[in-house]
């Protein structure tokens, strides 16, 4: 058992952790080609917003570092192409856009060195922006850590883990630093039907690392919290209204009225990014519906009966008032949300 | 589409919708040899408390039928070895050996009539087991009726249906009485992880039957709840205690928090046999903990790291202060549950 690295660079070679292959096996492949990469993106082999635009950057690097020095014309027509062939593997990410148009802009700027030398500033932008994506994470860890104490039991539901990111991730960093520090946190995962990232990523991701970590069903929640087994509920999020109403994956609204009523403080971490402040409450979010085959035949088993109504949104928002603290890189916000999310992007 | 028909009793034949094959494929098995209808008992081909007592009496007057019918104590005696011969079908059914013991009573009460009569008698005592299962669920459908209107949404958690039963089932029953009289009830059936009694059971009895039933998971009760999509809850249960916290399901617990939450009545469909008034409080329930592959492993796909702890329990306690009425056969009980579910036994 060894900590799982969901995206490495080593050796000139691209590496990632084959998500398509987990829970029951892990397999690492190494990619040298941009045709690959598009492939392990579009395949999922890696997934996760910051994931995929981490890939897309070393992607888009490892498909011009072999263009001809010369011709810097050509050098940029063929970087423009790479990127928006990388673009068209998984469209709807906006993280792969952001990673691209990012590294594209690192070469505009320095447009006048040698084309040997932007080829190595844009391998440097690459693994900055890998580098930032675990520093901001490593901050969310470290400012959840702080309301933690060593002993705990701790909730969480779904996946805001080291896979969907290059490490730690948002809502389990904090139990990476935990085991970093020696100390005994007990996680209880939410297996998160209908897809079950609770179950394939989260356990997965912690059993592998050593963290303790106990898998339940969803409608498990309430027995556990009633048991006094968690004293604290954590969970990642999509996107954060101005006045703190929080869009995660379904089932983060029942944990949060569960812990309301328990009086288990729930905290919501979150990267600035997914903080919208254009987005004056809850109701402005719009959620997506989804397939009547993952409840009913997640597992190539028809496990209801064919052609039964189903209903199936992907997320769920939980009111503002459900919530404790929303905890970011930037530091952690308290209530009056309203206020005080305001607040920390006017330090800035 | 039609209702399916757990059990019936037809030209001298036992019939079985075959449990094993829903919800995929709607068989019927007929059964004339006691040797089958133990397997059929063994095999889960029926299942339930209710239903398995009823094809237990059944059983026992096929077993029986074409005894001898000129020796009396052999008669007894076979009659004797066929009963115990058919509680070794499934020991740990209590309703097995409550309809066995009072077949084998009937017969000892009309001892002094002829072989021939006895066996027609026995006939008619299954029947009325049959019938008297079929009419407590009825009863408690109707008491459940009066707490609901015409247009109605109403969530159910787990199985507690017809196909546990003879007919109508318990917490169920009211859909199928409403039906009857034209009402247009909406029912969201939680698909009840881990075994999804739910989907594979509710889910499917209701859709025969015609009932506009929406299947969702168990985590999207909550967004249920705040959409305003259901004004009641309704749950069958395992075991009451004197106060009235309620042994159900794993999951109750939580969709009773969830209920009280957003102000959504929530009632406990219960037959009088599952008030013990000997058990004062909750607290002296035992919870069953289960299988860890019911959680990791359930379509058999392994959904989760091969090794991962899990927390199990099959059962969940809901605390009486949860539950706005308990509904039974002789009439609707409502708090204090202490002084009224003691009220409703000395009216016998």
């Amino acid at each position: 058992m060894e900590e799982v690295k969901t995206i490495q660079w080593n050796n000139e070679k691209l590496i990632l952790l084959d998500q398509t292959k987990i829970p029951n096996e892990v397999v690492y492949e190494a990619f040298e080609k941009v045709e690959d990469v598009w492939d392990a993106i579009q395949d999922m082999k890696v997934r996760g917003a910051p994931a995929i635009g981490v890939t897309a950057a070393y992607g888009l690097y490892i498909g011009i570092r072999e263009e001809g020095e010369e011709d810097k014309n050509a050098f940029f027509k063929a970087l423009e192409e790479k990127s928006r062939y990388l673009g068209t593997s998984r469209p709807t990410a906006v993280n792969l856009f952001w990673a691209l148009e990012r590294m594209e802009n690192k070469a505009k700027e320095l447009k006048d060195l040698t084309i040997k030398e932007i080829k190595e500033k844009l391998l440097e932008e690459a693994i900055l922006i890998h580098k930032e994506d675990e520093e901001i994470n490593r901050r969310i860890g470290e400012n959840l850590l702080t309301l933690l104490k060593d002993g705990m039991g701790v909730l969480t539901h779904c996946n805001a883990g080291a896979l969907a990111t290059t490490k730690y991730g948002t809502a389990l960093a904090p139990f990476y630093l935990a085991k970093e520090k020696g100390w005994d946190i007990k996680v209880y995962a939410d297996e998160t039907r209908p897809r079950l990232q609770g179950a394939s990523l989260t356990a997965f991701e912690l059993y592998h690392a050593g963290v303790d970590v106990t898998l339940i069903t969803d409608n498990m929640a309430a027995m556990v919290m009633s048991q006094g087994k968690v004293q604290a509920a954590i969970v990642g999020c999509d996107r954060i209204a101005a006045n703190g109403d929080t869009a995660n994956k379904i089932g983060t609204l029942g944990v949060s009225i569960l812990a309301k009523h328990y009086n288990i403080p729930l905290y919501i971490a979150a990267p600035t990014p997914t903080i919208d402040l254009r987005t004056p409450t809850g109701e402005g979010i719009p959620i997506e519906e989804r397939d009547a085959e993952e409840i009913t035949c997640r597992f190539g088993v028809l496990t209801a009966p064919k052609g039964v109504k189903t209903y199936n949104p992907g997320f769920d928002v939980t009111p503002h008032e459900n919530i404790t603290a929303i905890v970011t890189e930037k530091g952690i916000v308290y209530p009056p949300f309203e206020e005080n999310l305001k607040k920390l992007f006017e330090q800035e």
